[in-house]
C-alpha cells in the first residue's frame, strides 16, 4: 500500500458539497492531503480542505488542469466533464470511480440500457431524444426522467395524462413503467482495486403516508432475510457488471410480489448511507476512501440500529438559515445532527441530516419521529 | 440556546494540536466557526480550522488579543496565559474551562493543595519551591514532579536514592509517596453551564508488564462495580469542587486495598477518552463542545467495547514520518487509525492512536495486541 498518511500524496475530489465535507472527516482522520474543486467559492468544503480550487466541474480544461495537480482523483457528484477524465486516465492518472463508469451512470438512458444488457432487473422503459417523441406515449401513468443532471428528485415527474406532458423541458429523457412497490430499498457496495468487495446491510426508505416523500432511512430494513439477500445479490451484480472501484449505491424497489427492480445507481457515497457514520463499524465515507485508495475494506456491519432524517429547508423560507428545535433534539440520547455548512436556506434545499441510533430499531424509529416533528430549518 | 450553527458565532480554541484537531471534527459536524491559536504554523489544526492565528499561548497580549476576536473561548492545553484569560473574563468573555480552574490545575502544587482542602483522596505529598529544598528528602523511594509544564510523563521521575536527586531541574516541584497500585483508572466528567453532569464509564490503563508504560486504554475497565462506582463518585466530587464547565479527566490509582486515590486531573479532552470516538454514543470531543456551549449533554454509554493504543514515534527514528504496517491493521475488523497530522516523528512523540472496537472486550484486547505488534512509527 502506498504511503498516504502525513505524506506528499494528494487526493483530488471533484465537488465540494456535503458528501465531500463528510469525506474530509475521514481524510483528516488519516491525514491524507485533500484538494477539492467546486464551482462555488462558499462550497461546504471550501474552508476546511487542505487546498481548494474554484472552477466548473463541467469544463474540460478546468477539470483536466485540476487532475494534473493530484495523485488519485475521485468525485462526490457524477456530473463532471468525462472527456477530461478520460484524457487524464489515458495519461496514467488513477480515477475512481472510473470515467467509463461515470459516463454510463451520469446518463439515465445509458444507465437503463446497461441494466438491460446485463440482465439487471429494472422497470421497462423507453428512451426519447427530444420532447417531441413523448407525444407517442399514450398509455398513462408513467414516470418521466430527464436523462441528465437530475438530482434528489429534480428532473423526475409522474405523467398521468397527455396534459402532464406539457411543459416538460425539451431534453433527452426516459419514460418508465410506474412500479407499485411495497418498499424502496438501497444497498451500498464497496469495491477496491484488488477486487475486494463488501456490501452494507439493506436500508429501507420510509415514505410519508400521503406526501410521497422519503421521511426516514432505516438500517437495517424491516424486511425478511430472503428479500434482503436478494437485494444484496442484485447490488453486487450491478457493482460487478460495472467493474466499479469505489462505492456504488443501488436504489431498488421491492414490488408487491417481492421482486427486486433496480431503480437507479449512484457511483459514490449516498444519502442512504449517512446513518453509517454513527451506526456502522466503518462509515461509508471511510469505506469510500479505503476503496479508492486500494486499502483493505472495513466491516460494514452495524454497531447499533440507525435511522436518518434529512434536514431540508422549509417551504416559505429563504435566506440566512436558522435551525429551530436543536436544543430539544440534543436532549435525546443517540441523536446526532450534521449541519452541512450552507449559510442560506431555500425551500427543499438539503441543509443537513440527523442520525438516530439505538440498540433497538423500533425505539430509534419513535425517536426519529420526535426529531422530525421538532426540528425546523427556517430563515432569520 | 444560542444559534451556533452556520451562524456568525465564533468559537476560539487555545492550542491547535491533536486534541484541537479531533474537536474540529465536531465543530465541522455542527458547522460552528472555529478559530485556533497555536505557536506552530504547522500545528495539526492549522490547515483545517476556519481561521488560524499563530502566536504564543503563554504571551499575555497574544492571548488577550485573540480572545477579543471570539464569542466563547476554550482550550485544548492548560499551559496558557491565565492573566490574559482573567482579564477577558472580567470583560465579559465566556471562557470554559474557567481561568480560576485552569490556574489550579496547571500547577501541580496548587492542584494537590486543592485535593487536600476538598477531602479528595490523594497520595501524600510535599511542595518544594526549589531543588535545594529536595535535599531534605531522606526517605526513598518517592515520585518527583515538576509543578508546571509536565506533559505525558515529562517532568516526572521516580527517585530511589540521593543520587537520583542530582540533575533534577531547579524548578518549583512536588514530591509524592509512591503508590503501589493494582490499576490506574480514569473517568471523564462533563458539566455544562446549567450544571448538567455526566460521567463516562471508568477506563483502565493497562501497563506493559516490565516497561512501566501504558500500552492500552480499555473501556470499560475490568474492575468490579463497587470500585467503578467509587471511582465515578470521586471524579464527580472533583468536578463539583472545581465547579468546572467543560470536561474534566480524572486519573486515579486503585490501590491494593481497593482505595481510590486521585493522581491528577486535566481540564479538557484527554488521551484516556479517545476510545469514545468509535465506542461511545457521544465522543468526548462532541461532549466537550456540548458542555462549553451549554447544550444538553449526550449519552456517555458505550455502543461497543473500545480499546485505544497510542502511536508514538519509535526510538532511533527522527524525520519525515512513515507508518509501517497500516495495511495489515486495516485488514482487521473494528480497527480505526487516527493520524494527527504531524509530518515529523521523533522518539516518543505522540503521532496518532488506533481504536479497536468489538462487542466483546476480550476479543478487542486480543486485536489490540496484534495491532500494537504490527504497527510502527518510523522515519523515511
Amino acid at each position: 500500500m502506498e504511503n498516504y498518511f502525513s505524506s506528499d500524496f494528494r487526493l483530488g475530489v471533484l465537488g465540494g458539497g456535503q458528501l465531500g465535507r463528510m469525506l474530509l472527516t475521514e481524510t483528516q482522520k488519516y491525514d491524507i492531503f485533500t484538494v477539492i474543486l467546486d464551482g462555488d467559492q462558499h462550497a461546504p468544503c471550501a474552508e476546511i480542505c487542505n487546498e481548494f480550487h474554484q472552477g466548473s466541474l463541467m469544463d474540460y480544461q478546468t477539470v483536466y488542469d485540476f487532475g494534473k495537480t493530484v495523485d488519485v482523483l475521485t468525485i462526490e457528484i457524477e456530473h463532471v466533464n468525462i472527456d477530461a477524465l478520460k484524457k487524464l486516465e489515458e495519461e496514467g492518472l488513477k480515477i475512481y470511480p472510473q470515467p467509463n463508469v461515470l459516463e454510463i451512470i451520469q446518463h439515465k438512458g445509458r444507465q437503463k440500457d446497461f441494466f438491460r444488457n446485463h440482465n439487471i432487473p429494472t422497470a421497462d422503459y423507453t428512451r426519447h431524444a427530444s420532447a417531441k417523441q413523448l407525444g407517442d406515449m399514450t398509455e398513462f401513468p408513467f414516470v418521466w426522467k430527464s436523462a441528465q443532471f437530475g438530482y434528489d428528485g429534480t428532473g423526475v415527474k409522474v405523467i398521468r395524462s397527455a396534459e402532464d406532458l406539457q411543459g416538460l423541458p425539451d431534453v433527452d429523457s426516459i419514460t418508465e413503467d410506474m412500479i407499485p412497490f411495497k418498499n424502496e430499498l438501497a444497498v451500498i457496495v464497496a469495491r477496491n482495486e484488488k477486487g475486494e468487495i463488501k456490501t452494507y446491510p439493506v436500508v429501507e426508505m420510509e415514505f410519508h403516508p400521503t406526501a410521497n416523500q422519503v421521511e426516514y432511512v432505516l438500517c437495517p430494513a424491516r424486511i425478511d432475510n430472503a428479500v434482503a439477500e436478494k437485494a444484496r445479490d442484485i447490488a453486487l451484480h450491478v457493482s460487478d457488471a460495472l467493474g466499479i472501484v469505489g462505492l456504488l449505491a443501488v436504489e431498488m424497489f421491492q414490488t408487491k410480489d417481492d421482486e427486486i427492480l433496480v431503480n437507479e445507481v449512484a457511483p459514490r457515497t449516498h444519502n442512504s448511507g449517512h446513518y453509517s457514520i454513527e451506526a456502522s463499524y466503518t462509515s461509508q465515507f471511510e469505506q469510500h476512501l479505503r476503496s479508492i485508495l486500494n486499502m483493505p475494506l472495513g466491516n460494514t456491519d452495524n454497531k447499533v440500529a440507525g435511522i436518518m432524517v434529512n434536514l431540508v429547508g422549509e417551504e416559505g423560507y429563504s435566506g440566512d438559515v436558522v435551525y429551530e428545535g436543536m436544543d430539544d433534539i440534543l436532549h435525546i440520547s443517540g441523536v446526532t445532527p450534521h449541519i452541512y455548512g450552507k449559510k442560506h436556506t431555500r425551500p427543499f434545499r438539503k441543509m443537513g441530516h440527523v442520525t438516530i441510533v439505538n440498540q433497538d430499531l423500533d425505539e430509534a424509529r419513535r425517536v426519529a419521529e420526535m426529531v422530525k416533528k421538532t426540528i425546523r430549518v427556517v430563515a432569520k
